[in-house]
């Protein structure tokens, strides 16, 4: 598992567009307390409204890593960035990378990084093993957030639900399954770069056995419903052996993204399957709300839409960014009451 | 995808127990025509009715590959054996190997490949690199054989049908998708070695597009209702596409091997938990049959339980080693008349 030193120094690099810089935002929002400073290039304009420190006066101010929190399109270590990487290395910082192109490949920083004696995360690549999974339940509550396609607020979701747990004063962690996730959370595991054989496995590594009232609030990936993923959301959902799950769904979204012969299935559909498949592993898993990404639609269409959701499923249904997910929480309150053991 | 040069010279170590020498038998037995030779050490007393050669005979006589039949526990390469294969690859042969200690990671035999310019097939590792899958279907008829449970006979059986239609003049191939069925096959994938983001899109290469009335038999792998390997197998599933499908059963069985608390599903669960899961990318799968693994029954046994699933189903119910698969066959060919576009 990915463990990342923490707090960090978020680069920029030479970026002007926002769209570009959503990983260090990410950063920025959830986890403030790990962000210590900004530092770009000339020319980007990107303002975290955190301090402008250089690698040696961020370490100097206790960065313990410098996270690339741009990502071009394709993915790739732009060339203007390779100086700065190598000071932060040189003050000492460790290099935190979520980009296609792994740090450890590159001929002049990973050379660079025995001689400073510092470690290099890339977040794409997952640890070189993982235990086949036993099936076997594990303490302690656990939600994975899933959902009909990719990319439609899972991680935010979970993320949401965690803040507040933790802002009520339960106990609960954040699980990371992608590279942004283990950025925010300074751990996890990239599930779909792992050998298929292992992915359950690693999910189970990645909630082990914990307290009867603690939740583990798993990021979920995919989904059990499309031609591409389905394998790595099933893996994840068995690991994961998830006692309540939360169903995201993007209502302006009517086909799988990219794959437009494919519908989305109906949110009733996913919460069906989901209870189907999941209980091979945890007989007491059950749907504990649905997450409405309000993305391309008008206030009152989204309130329209939550409100037909809540009356049809009577469930708690929220707008994570909106709405917050209190609903939710107060569902799972009232329905843990006294953890697992109820 | 993996492709071997043909026809194998198959190399016996020093085993005397026919148990090691299950490659080596299943070769002999479903491709006599690709084992050309067997070579053994001193001691070693395993028969398969072939000339004995040594690499260089066998060279001679038309070998192009050394295939290491016997598969200690382990897994692991044994220092006896090294002599000879460095001998077989002075003579021009490739290595073919199913072990997981890698020939590519060995000291000696990496550079000596590279000195005498031949390849070193390592079957445990898939290709750098597959597709993600897209979901299309596919020109060409498939059939997947499918099973409660790891390890219960899905490579005989579909080896088994994909022999008998080539038997009949049907247009079949068999798809490996483990390491001993590629070395039968002579190509394939091993698919849960594959990355689990691209495990669909490495089943769909597997079958590729092909004439309507051709047969993709393609060997499964793990079971869509198994705690640990369920994603490999809906990855598989989902990419294959199945037209047809059998279940494969083990009646002695009676809980998943190795995880004594998950019972084995039934047969009629096993068939409706693959038509809903398979539909998403085939709406037309149905099942073709059941394929009866009698270990440990007697003949009457046998008979009774094949009786009962016949009546119960309403399906070809057959032993592969007893009955062959025929009555399988009979039905695909009357249900599939015309191909895919009947």
């Amino acid at each position: 598992m990915h463990d990342l030193p923490r707090p960090y120094l978020l680069f920029l690099g030479e970026a002007t567009d926002h769209a570009y810089a959503k990983t260090a935002f990410g950063i920025r929002y959830w986890c403030p307390e790990d962000a210590i400073a900004q530092y770009h290039l000339p020319g980007g304009t990107i303002d975290l409204g955190l301090p402008d420190l250089d690698p040696a006066a961020a370490a100097a101010a206790g960065a313990r890593s410098l996270l690339i929190g741009v990502a071009p399109i394709g993915g790739a270590l732009s060339p203007i960035w390779i100086d700065v990487l190598l000071e932060a290395m040189a003050a000492g910082l460790d290099l935190v990378s979520g980009m296609h192109e792994r740090l450890a490949d590159h001929p002049v920083l990973a050379p660079a990084a025995r001689d400073h004696k510092i470690r290099l995360h890339d977040l794409r690549v997952p640890a070189p093993s993982y235990p086949i999974a036993t099936g076997r339940k594990r303490s302690g509550l656990r939600l994975l957030t899933v959902g009909g396609d990719c990319a439609l607020g899972k991680k935010y979701a979970a993320l949401a639900i965690a803040h507040e747990m933790k802002a009520r004063g339960m106990k609960a962690t954040f699980r990371a399954t992608g590279q942004t996730g283990i950025m925010i959370a300074g751990a996890g595991i990239p599930i779909d770069a792992v050998v298929s054989d292992f992915v359950a496995g690693a999910a189970e590594t990645l909630s082990p056995d914990n307290a009867p009232d603690h939740w583990d609030v798993i990021e979920g990936q995919g989904s059990i419903l499309h031609p591409a993923y389905a394998g790595v959301s099933l893996g994840l959902l068995h690991g994961s052996q998830p006692d309540a799950f939360v169903v995201c769904v993007a209502p302006k979204r009517t086909t799988l993204q990219g794959f437009p012969a494919f519908p989305i299935a109906p949110p009733e559909e996913i919460i069906e399957r989901t209870r189907l498949l999941g209980s091979l592993t945890n007989a007491e898993i059950s749907c504990a709300g649905i997450a409405v990404n309000a993305s391309g639609l008008s206030g009152r269409e989204a309130s329209e839409i939550k409100e037909r959701l809540r009356v049809h499923l009577s469930l708690p249904v929220f707008d994570p960014i909106v709405d917050g997910p209190s609903d939710v929480v107060d569902f799972l309150e009232a329905r843990f009451a006294g953890g697992q053991d109820r």
